[in-house]
């Protein structure tokens, strides 16, 4: 392709982002043209049905009833693949595109967190490129940050919020004092959250987003099988009520890390101290913190999702694909992706939040400490509320820092109490 | 030169970015070379003392007592330019090498606000690249999230806390209720502030960065000369205390936007709700947030300064360069950069905070509201305390939006009054 020849785009799905994209490069053509050195000009898009009113004029494009078709069209030089989901035909979309020699941009986090090191091979292979921001944290250029804003930096930790759904219940729950029960409802009536909620509350999710974040940040192939999951469907309003108190916010937050027993990757319920920057992270919003050396902590921040943030990275790639931006899909060349060592979620070090809800009589809190002690696990702070003799009340303590699979015996042995009532609630404290 | 061949740089200035420069790109060459596709290696370095030690080893790299025979050095493919100063050796050496086709990197704000356009038109006619991450919140991708991440974007706002002196000093007032003039002296004597302070505490050097931000955000010419300048000299430990008490927090921060009358750029102390994103960015941090249509508000936040930080941005630039990711200066071709119209400050709309030293007698107030009624200035918010009649108490009001004029007509005209003893003390309120 010359300099001046247009790139020619092919749009697979017109859902909420599909529709974004078509209608952004649409709204100012030559300010774009002028950002990408060229025109970008959409040439055929592919959708489940070709009728459907989407508030866009489709009619100028070349329509396709199977959206392979766009992989294979001689009139075609990048695929925006919209049509979502870990296999069936996003895969196989994106699998021909690139095998034609094609380069395809994505705003599918599953396909990549399961298939990202195959797919960034075969795009290497055929001198494609496979360019995701839009999959990670929409409109936030973080996909770029770390692999070009930082290049020459040394990532230490990558950790955000990556699902504003749950961060909007949590906020909400938090506000109010409110049930997850209860909010999640609510959440689902505004349509802040799906009918079935599970993609986003039980971390999934912000955990695909995770293995890609971890890829990238560590020169690694994305390993979404080891991450450490866990939703929030389990946090309480009382243990939120308990963060306050201690001086917590309550976040699902997501963690890589190189550690000396491999690669950490974690999703779950974590309590981050009130004045860090990530705690300030609020509603619907994302978040995404690096820290790397020389930088130190560099945070981004900003909606993260929804049709016009999302629309803005699959453009922001597009820009990048015709002035000639041409980067490997993780940052280094496919074959130097590590295969680094999984880290056990056991081996984790760090500091815990326990609420035992036991019942009110003598001697139940020197069990509990006696068994702590035999894990040589120490209490920092202790919360007791004797209210009603013989009746269920929550003890809450924070532990000093310590190895999980201490921590996991200690609760197995205080759960079998005959005065502890229900399993004990455990809750990570992530260090500063 | 081929995909394999180094990229050869040649350093000016071997202070704390020069220094952090080489060791950031001695520490792993392997792992930036795969990053940039190339091995990035210094062939080169200069600086006013070839013998000082410097914590780094410069011994095996050609020396130039001349920085600006790097301009001409047939082993230079690219100048990183950390000399420093708006004209003079810096300007001397950024038009040469640009003119002899080498590109050049720089951390220099001031050189870019004052000659940027020359020097971009210059890079351009001679086939060369013109960066400058690392004069811009150094770490902090910014110029690559405006050139590149939100390329398709329409942005309707930029602003942010551009110096980190400043932002220190305004944290420590509000932590201690201490004034400028003693938290001044004490960031002096911790070397967070210089000697002569002026470049940082009067807005200079945030001023330079507005006016790069700004040139990229709306594609025009930097105007370092049509920013409104005010600096941290003149807030007081009572407008910080009122500001709390009003809800507010009083930022550094610098502001561009495009409006009916032109481009406005302005950097002032500013109040900012409590609880918006960047009220929260405390000390030595900087933070940049970008409003733009479809991503909505994005924010990036890290320390924005020091060899560390400013070196990461130097890198990044210079992986950028090897891989061959050629952009124009401030994004767009220097021919379409548009010499917007300049907003003049008189015309801007917004909220104000005025705070009055009277003599606490009857009908001062009065007084006040007669003017304020006949600039048509409506007051959202009102604190008097008098405590000692006949003696100077402050009045503090706040306006609902109105245009600078009136507001400087009306203050022209209580400052006026016998019984205002003190100038008007006015802080611009920032919209959410």
């Amino acid at each position: 392709m010359s300099g001046d020849a247009a790139l020619r785009v092919g749009i697979a799905g017109l859902g909420t982002v599909g529709g974004g994209t078509v209608a952004l490069l649409e709204a100012a053509p030559a300010r774009l043209a002028e950002r990408a050195g060229r025109p970008i000009e959409i040439t055929r898009v592919s959708a489940r049905d070709r009728w459907r009113e989407r508030g866009i004029e489709i009619g100028g494009y070349g329509w396709c009833d199977d959206p392979l078709e766009l992989a294979r069209a001689a009139d075609v030089d990048v695929v925006v693949e919209l049509i979502g989901g870990s296999d069936g035909v996003a895969l196989e979309l994106t699998r021909q595109a690139l095998r034609h020699g094609k380069s395809v941009v994505t705003a599918n986090k599953a396909l990549l967190a399961h298939h990202g090191a195959e797919l960034a091979a075969t795009a290497e292979a055929n001198d494609a490129v496979l360019a995701f921001e839009a999959a990670v944290a929409g409109g936030i250029p973080i996909v770029k940050s770390l692999k070009e804003g930082l290049a020459g930096d040394r990532v230490e930790r990558v950790f955000g919020i990556l699902n504003g759904t749950c961060n909007y219940i949590l906020t909400v729950m938090r506000e109010t004092g409110r049930d997850f029960a209860d909010v999640l409802a609510e959440a689902q009536a505004l349509g802040y959250a799906e009918a079935d909620p599970s993609f986003d509350v039980d971390g999934i999710d912000a955990a695909h987003k995770l293995a890609l974040l971890a890829a990238i940040a560590f020169g690694g192939k994305p390993r979404f099988d080891a991450i450490h999951i866990e939703g929030i469907r389990q946090v309480a309003a009382v243990d939120i009520e308990f963060a306050e108190e201690l001086g917590y916010r309550i976040k699902l937050l997501g963690t890589a890390r190189l550690t000396p027993n491999g690669l950490e990757q974690r999703l779950h319920p974590a309590m981050v101290k009130k004045s860090a920057p990530i705690a300030r992270v609020e509603g619907v919003f994302n978040a995404v913190g690096v820290e790397a050396e020389p930088v130190g902590l560099v945070m981004h921040e900003g909606r993260g999702a929804g049709g016009g943030p999302t629309a803005s990275s699959v453009v922001a790639d597009l820009v990048d694909l015709a002035r000639g931006n041409r980067l490997a899909t993780f940052g280094v060349p496919s074959a130097t992706l590590a295969d680094h060592e999984i880290a056990p979620m056991s081996a984790h070090r760090g500091s815990y939040y326990i609420r035992l809800m036991v019942l009110d009589q003598p001697g139940v809190l020197a069990d509990v400490a006696a068994v702590l002690r035999d894990q040589e696990v120490s209490i920092e702070a202790l919360i007791q509320r004797a209210r009603n003799p013989n009746q269920p009340v929550p003890i809450v303590l924070t532990s000093h820092a310590t190895i999980e699979a201490r921590m996991t015996a200690a609760l197995a042995a205080i759960g079998d109490f005959a005065t502890v009532l229900e399993p004990p609630h455990m809750i990570r404290i992530e260090p500063d």
